[in-house]
C-alpha cells in the first residue's frame, strides 16, 4: 500500500472534511500518498483527481460539506448518458477498475450512506482493496451505533426549537417544525426530547391527528397555551399509503405537492382554531461545522479507514460498536436500514416526560 | 406618576423581554408600581393584567419571545366580534379608557411595531398618558435608526448562509435563502452582505432571472460551481405586480401559493440545469436570545419610556439617533416606512464587493 | 411511594435541571408529589424545601446550573460547625434521617459527583430509600459510559480551541488552553482531538517539556509557525509529584501558585523563543446551557430515577451502559475513578492524527 | 493606480480578514492587482509578500484572525536590531520606500490599531500613496464610531456572561469577569449591560471595593445571592495609581503580578465571605468568527480603502460617522483615545437599570 484514494458520496453532511483531513494525516504518518476524488464515484470515472497533502488537509476539521464535493447520483455500474432525449445506463466500473490501475491506487475510502457504501462493496466483488466509512445524517445504518452528522443535525433541530418555542409562547401557537428523516426518526426522536417537544411525529409510529390534538388540548387543560411539535418528513398516518414520494426538500415539488407537516398543521388549525406554523428545517440540518462529538467520531474513522486498508481489511466498513472503532462487512453493512423501533426504551422514555408520538 | 403599565403588541422578537425587564428596574429606581398587560391591547379591553417586581424580570434579558404575551390583532378602534357567523368591528377605546382609569393606570408603555404603535397614538389623541417603543424585526421605522430584533434576525439569517454554503460548495448548487421583508430589504441586504451571498433580492430593487442567471454564470466563468441567493419575502420582478399578498409565512396558503423564491428558483433551474434549492427561514427569524447588540438597544429603550412618563412626554415614542436615545412623536414615527433606498451607499458598496441585485 | 424528594450536590453543570424537569414531569405521570431540597444535603438538614409541579418544572431543559442551588461542602455525616474560632464536625445523618420522616418523603433522588453519592450511599445504609444520578463534568465516574456535562464542556473547550487557532495562527504563537480535569484527562483528550490540538497534557501520561518542545519544532520543520497545547489542570511532569494541590479555579491562590500551564508556557517561551500565551477557561466550562447530547442524557437519567423509586431498586444509580440506561449499587458506583487508560484506543488514535502527549 | 498592496498590523481581531476579502473584490472590479504583506511592516522591510486574488480571498468572510499574518512590534522608523546582546533601533523607512517602489507598488493599505494607523501617517509623511482602516477590538479610536472587532468581542463576553450566571446562581457567589480595556472600558460597558452585570468596573470610574460591596449588599438583602462584576483589564481603585503596567494577558508576568480583579476578588471575598471567583477572558475575545454586524463593516472599510486609494485621498483612515463610511485624516484620527465619558448618557441609563460602577 502506497498510494490510497478518498471519495465523498451522497449527500453533504458535517464531518466529511474531518474524516479526509484524518485520512491524510494518518497516511502521512505511513508514508502514504493521498489522491483525492472530485464529485463521488463520477470523478473515478473521468478522472478528476486532486493530491492531498498535510497543507491541503489544514484547516478541515472544523469545516462543514467536503472539499471533494459529492454528488447523489452517478453511480459507475448504471451511469447514465444522455442519447438524444433519451437517458441510457451503461457499466463503466471496468472503466473505473482500469482507471484506478493506470493512477496506481492501491487502496480506495469510500465515505458515504448506504448507496455509495452499497456501489463500494459491489466494486469490492470486482477485487477492488476498498474500505467505507458510514455517513448518514439520519443514523439510520445497522451496522454502526451511530454516524457522524447525526449529532450536528440533532445540535440544529434542537436550535431551531428553541427559537420556535419563544414564538409558540408568546402567540400561543402550535408550531411544526418538520426535520430530516424519511424512512427512520431518529434525528426527530432526539431532537424532540432534547428540544422539550410536545409531540414527535416520526414513520415508525403512524398518527392519527385526533391524538395529535388530544395532547395539545391536555397541555391547553393545564394552562398551557402552546405546543411544540416535531415532524419527521417520512411521517404517516395511520393506515396511510407508505410509499414515501421522493420529494426533495425545497425543491418546487415539494412546493407544490406539500410535505405532512402542512397537511398535519392544516388539520390541527381547522380542528382546533389555535394558530398554527410550518417551520421546514431541510438543508440547515446538512450544513455548518460538525458538533465536537462529529468532529472526534469522523477524524476516528478516518484514522481506521487508512489503518484498514494497510492492514488488508478491504470490503469492510468502518464502525462504532459501543465506544471502539471496529470493522464489518460491507456485505453485511449495506442495504438494511435502522429504525426506530415503535417499543424501544428511548421512546418509552420519551412518554414518561409527557411526549405524545400522536398513536 | 405612581402606576404604570407595560404592554407587547404585533409579531414577537427577540429584546421584547428586555425591554420590560429594563422597564421594571427603572421604574423600581424610581419607586413607581409596574403592571404587565396581558397579549397586547386585547389584555386592555378584558383586564388580563399581572404585577411585574423585580423578581419576575429576573432572568428576561437573554430569553426571547415577551412573558407578557402578544397578539397581532385586536386593536380596541376596531375590535372584532362574532354575532352569528359574521365578525362586527365596534370601537372598544372608551372602555379600554375607562378600565384604565379604574385600575389607576397613570402612565402606558406600549412596544410594537407600526399597527401598535399607531394604536398608541390613537390613544395618545384621546388623552392617554403613553409613550411608545419601536419594535420591528425588518427595521422598517422611520424614526429610528435602528431597532431591536433587527440584529437578532439578521444573525440568525447570516447562521443559516454559513450552513448553507458548505452544502451550496460540496454540491454545485444555487441555494437560495428566503429571509423577512415584506416590504423592506433591510435583512436580506445586512444579511447578504455578511453572509457572502452572490446575489441579494430585495423589494425595492425589482429583479429579473435573466440578470439573476448571468450573475451566476459569471461565477461558473470564473470556476465558481456554487452561487448564494438571498431573497427577501417581498421581492417582485421588474413590471411585476406589486400587490403584495399577505401570505402568513408557514402557512397552508405560502406552501399552495409559492413564494418569490420557488418562483426564482424554478427559472434558475430551467434554464440553467444547475440543481437550485430553496430554504424559507420564515419563524425562526423572530425567536430565540437576543444578540448582545439588541440586549443593549432593548434595555436601553425600557429606560427611557420610563423616563418619557416621568417627565411628561406623552405620545412621543423612544428612538435611537445617532449614538443616543431620544423621543419623537408618535404622529410623525407612525405610518411611514423606511425602505433601502436603492441608489443608497450600502447597496452600492455591495456592488463593489460584486454582488448583484438582479437589476 | 408517594412523596419523592430531589437534591443536587457538588459543583453545578449543564443539565442538572434537565434532570430535575424529568423527575417532576415523571413523577406527575405516577401521580407522585416531589419536593425539591435546596443547596444540596445542608437543606436537608435545615429544612429548605420548596415544592416542585409541572409549573415549576416549565422551561428548565435548556437552562444551565441548578435551581434547587448546590453546594459543594456539607455532609451531613461531618457536618462542620463553629465552635469560636474552630470547625468541629458533628453527625447530623439522624438528623436528616427524621427530618426525612417528618416531612413524609419516601424517596431521595441525590443528583451529584462521587462525592454526593457516597454520601448517598452512607444514607442507604442507614435504610434511607435513596436512588443517585451521576453527574461529574470530567467524565471519571467508572459506573456510566458517560455522564452528562461533560459534552457540554468539551463543546466549550472547542468553541475556546477554535478562537485561539485564529490569534496562534495570525500571530505565530503557541497558544495553551487549560482545560478541567484534576485526575482524569477527558476533556482535554476529546476537546483536543475535536479542536485540532498539537499537543494534550493529560494527568494520566506524565509530560516533558522536551517532548512537548519536539512537537513544536516538528511543526515549525513542516512551515507551521503556531501551535495548540491542550492542558488538563491536573497534568504533571514526569517523576513529577503527583500531589496534586487542591486549587480552586479562578481563586488569589491559583493565581499566586500557578497552575501547571504556567510552567509548562514559561519553559517553552524561555527554551524557544516563541510568544507563549496560556488561557484558563475554569468556570466557563460548567455554565451555559447544556448540548442536546446532554439534555437528553439528562432527561433519561431523570425519568430512570423515579422509576428506580417506584421499582424500590434503592441504593442503586442510573447509569448508561451500551444506548441504554440501567441501574448500578452505588456501593460499587463511588469510590472509583475512571481515568484515560495510557494505551487505550483514543490515545493511540489521537497519535496516528499526528497528535503528541508529551511523552 | 494600477497596483496595491495591504497589510495587517497589531494584535488579531474578527473582521481582518473581511476587510482583505473586500479589498481584493473591490480591487478585483477595477482591474487592480493586489498585493499581500506578510506579518505587518516587518513584511514591507523583507520583502515576505504574497499574490492575492478571488481564488485567495475565498471563504475569508467568516474566518477569524488575518491569513496575512500581523506583528505587535516591528516599527519600520524605529526597527530593532540585535548587536551581541543588545537591541539597537534603526531607521527602515528609507528601505521601505525604495521597496514599494522597487515592488511598483502605488498605494498600500494599512489594517491596524493606533500603532499601525501612526506608523501608516509617518510613512504619509514621506510621501506614500497610504490609505488606513481601523481596527480595535477596544474600540477606543476616536476618529470613527465604532469598529470591527468590537461587536464581536462584545459577543464573547456577553457568552461567556450567560454561562457565569448558572454557575453564580447556583452557588450562591460572586463571579467576576474580567475583560480587555486598558484605558477604555466599552467592552466592559457594553457587555456588562447586555450581559446583566450587577457591577462594572472600567478604567474612566475608578471604584473603592466598598462601593462593590455595597452593590452586593444591596442584592443580598433583596434575597438575590449571587453578583457578576464586569472589570474592565485597566480598571483603577480610587486614588489608586494609574500607571498602567503592561502585563500581557496570559503571561507569566500577569500570573504573579495578579490583576485588578484577582486583587477587587480577594477583597470582597475577606470582607463578605461569600465565595468568589474570577474568570480572565483574555485571548478568547480576539478570536473567532466575526458577527455579522463585524463581517459589514469590515467590508464596508475594505470596499472604502480601495476606493480612498482610486480616488487620491491618501493619508486619510476610513472610518464610520452616522451610518456612513466617510474618511478622516490620519494626522487627527491618530494618537487620541476615545475613552467612556464618566457622566455620558449609556452611563446614566446604565444606573437606571441598577448597575453599580463601584463609585
Amino acid at each position: 500500500m502506497k498510494h490510497i484514494a478518498v471519495l465523498t458520496g451522497g449527500g453533504d453532511c458535517p464531518g466529511l472534511n474531518a474524516v479526509i483531513r484524518a485520512v491524510v494525516r494518518t497516511a502521512s504518518g505511513y508514508g502514504l500518498k493521498v489522491t483525492g476524488v472530485r464529485d463521488g464515484f463520477k470523478g473515478l470515472i473521468h478522472g478528476h483527481l486532486t493530491p492531498l497533502d498535510l497543507a491541503s488537509a489544514s484547516g478541515l476539521l472544523h469545516r462543514g460539506g467536503t472539499i471533494l464535493g459529492t454528488t447523489n447520483r452517478d453511480n459507475p455500474f448504471r451511469y447514465a448518458v444522455k442519447e438524444g432525449d433519451e437517458l441510457r445506463y451503461i457499466d463503466m466500473s471496468g472503466q473505473v477498475m482500469a482507471n484506478l490501475k493506470h493512477w496506481e491506487i492501491d487502496g480506495l475510502i469510500v465515505i458515504g450512506g448506504d448507496g455509495s457504501l452499497s456501489i463500494a462493496r459491489d466494486f469490492h466483488r470486482l477485487g477492488l482493496p476498498v474500505v467505507g466509512v458510514p455517513k448518514t445524517i439520519d443514523n439510520d445504518l445497522s451496522a454502526t451505533d451511530v454516524t457522524f452528522g447525526f449529532d450536528s443535525a440533532v445540535t440544529t433541530a434542537v436550535e431551531a426549537l428553541d427559537k420556535l418555542h419563544t414564538t409558540a409562547e408568546s402567540h400561543h401557537r402550535v408550531m411544526l417544525l418538520e426535520v430530516m428523516g424519511r424512512y427512520a426518526g431518529w434525528i426527530a426522536l432526539h431532537a424532540g426530547i432534547a428540544g422539550g417537544a410536545d409531540v414527535i411525529v416520526i414513520p415508525e409510529i403512524p398518527y392519527t391527528t385526533a391524538k395529535i390534538i388530544e395532547a395539545i388540548n391536555r397541555r391547553l387543560a393545564s394552562g398551557k397555551r402552546f405546543s411544540i411539535i416535531v415532524v419527521a418528513e417520512g411521517a404517516k398516518p395511520v393506515g396511510g399509503d407508505y410509499t414515501v414520494q421522493r420529494i426533495v426538500p425545497g425543491s418546487h415539488e415539494q412546493l407544490r405537492l406539500g410535505g405532512v407537516s402542512h397537511r398535519i398543521a392544516a388539520e390541527i388549525e381547522e380542528q382546533t382554531g389555535l394558530e398554527t406554523r410550518v417551520t421546514i428545517l431541510g438543508h440547515l440540518q446538512r450544513g455548518g461545522s460538525p458538533t465536537p462529538r462529529d468532529r472526534l467520531l469522523a477524524s476516528r474513522f478516518g484514522v481506521h479507514a487508512v489503518k484498514m486498508l494497510i492492514s488488508g481489511e478491504f470490503g469492510r466498513m468502518a464502525a462504532l460498536h459501543g465506544g471502539d472503532i471496529v470493522s464489518v462487512p460491507l456485505e453485511e453493512a449495506t442495504g438494511k436500514l435502522k429504525t426506530v423501533p415503535p417499543d424501544c426504551r428511548l421512546v418509552a422514555e420519551a412518554r414518561c416526560l409527557d411526549i405524545s408520538f400522536g398513536d
